[in-house]
């Protein structure tokens, strides 16, 4: 990676990074100073680990899974390594997000609520559960390594997108959670008069979706993807089944007059996205 | 393309034109049947224009813009017509959109309501601008003639990711809103006792999240990008300015034993993300 492209890509983790640390940050604040604290007593004390850690785990934490890979100091480390610490990022995520709905339907139960009637609840059950699907298919189709590489091949595609579009899910659920809190429990002062809270919490929200929106950038950059290992060889297309890391490139350019505009714009243009085809012409050059 | 992928393409495509347009009927049907109808009285006959051009224009047709380049039987259209058609479907998309900003503003004024407090509006008018801003840059950057490649090299990958976080944010906007109206409106019975309307209109959103994710699959799919015009050449890299479509696509795999698992899985491996390096290299074969 050039320098340049380190530089820019430090600077965008940095962001991301203290942005994502700001969310939980007000979070706590929300629940601790505007709310009533935390606590496991079957009310609103207890309610209220249900946004810590959903914006802990299911936020903070899942935005830092999703661009492990991406760090270039960790390119030296072995791929299983990183698809341990990728998986274990997720696995306390799921944990967290788990302990989160609990504490929901502790609370509801307590209190006699009825459970599942609003969409935010819909959507969240829904991605939760997929998201320990992801996470258990993750572990036995890429960590383990029995799963033969075709199989491999099928699913990464669909991990890689399914992992994105939960992501997006779970801020979208987290906003309408953020809504629903806001509008039950500002009566007075009411939601529309300003009050801090509903100032403090909306910001709230807006640093989750820039958060994500950090994450989703990062990601998505083909010159921040982890490079191929050192020794491995273009004459072997099915010489291995650790090799693959699962990305998102946004490529722009598909005629030649403006190929790969994203890599050549940044400087950092690299033999990146060979299809298996240019790997054999490749190996016959 | 190959008939399986073109199968695949237009199973996928038809299911996204059913979900939106099933979102569209369920927004009618919200506001004809469970709600007071549609009107320009300042009161609720008004306000319900917001939902129903919010989900037609904002979701159903920037949808639709989204994935315009990747309809396999216009790839014989120029250039210059697709992004005209993704242009003028963005501008229709945004028309809606701001009307259906007015038609609350309106709402809230006759009632003497607050503009502007809940998350749902500083998100919704964030994006609103942020969609205007993206559709006048990409009028003078791209469909314009006289931006010069280089410019459009650099705008490119900024404009393809911020058209899909700013469909995302849309979708997530369009879920607070709907979350922030049933708590309004269901009173008795209490959307907690799952009446009808509130049944229905999570199910509206729904729609609206697969509608999303179906938009976001095909966009990234790379086999279904725009391919290289017949007759361009990898020998002029710089050689035209009309070539750049902008397309995510999720490349899985950068190391040779798994080398673009997307392609190779698809069984339509088609040399298309090349690099300006590869370019280079090619044209010395």
């Amino acid at each position: 990676m050039a320098m340049e492209g380190y530089r820019g890509f430090l600077g965008l983790l940095v962001s991301a990074l203290l942005v994502g640390f700001l969310s939980v940050i007000f979070v706590l604040v929300w629940v601790l100073h505007y709310r009533e604290g935390l606590g496991w007593d079957g009310g609103a004390l207890e309610f209220n680990w249900h946004p810590v850690l959903a914006v802990t785990g299911f936020v903070f934490i899942q935005g830092i899974a999703i661009i492990a890979y991406r760090l270039p100091w960790t390119w030296k480390c072995s791929k299983f390594l990183m698809k341990s610490i990728h998986a274990g990022l997720n696995a306390v995520a799921a944990v967290l997000a788990i302990i989160s709905v609990v504490a929901v339907f502790d609370y509801h139960n307590v209190r006699s609520i009825p459970h599942m009637y609003s969409l935010h609840s819909w959507v969240g059950l829904t991605v939760v559960i997929l998201y320990v699907q992801q996470l258990i298919l993750g572990f036995f189709i890429f960590l383990l390594p029995w799963a033969p590489l075709s199989l491999r091949a099928v699913i990464m595609p669909i991990h890689v997108y399914s992992g994105l579009l939960l992501f997006a899910a779970v801020i979208a659920t987290v906003l309408m959670g953020v809504t629903e809190k806001l509008f039950f429990v500002l009566k007075n002062p009411s939601y529309h008069s300003f009050p801090p809270e509903g100032v403090f919490t909306n910001a709230l929200g807006l640093l989750i979706l820039i958060y994500g929106a950090l994450i989703f950038w990062i990601v998505t950059r083909p010159q921040w993807k982890r490079p191929t290992e050192p020794g491995s060889i273009l004459l072997q297309p099915n010489g291995g089944a650790d090799g693959m890391d699962g990305a998102i490139a946004i490529s722009s350019g598909r005629s030649p007059d403006a190929a790969d505009t994203e890599l050549s714009s940044e400087g950092t243009a690299r033999k990146r996205t060979l299809g298996l085809e240019d790997a054999g012409q490749r190996s016959t050059m």
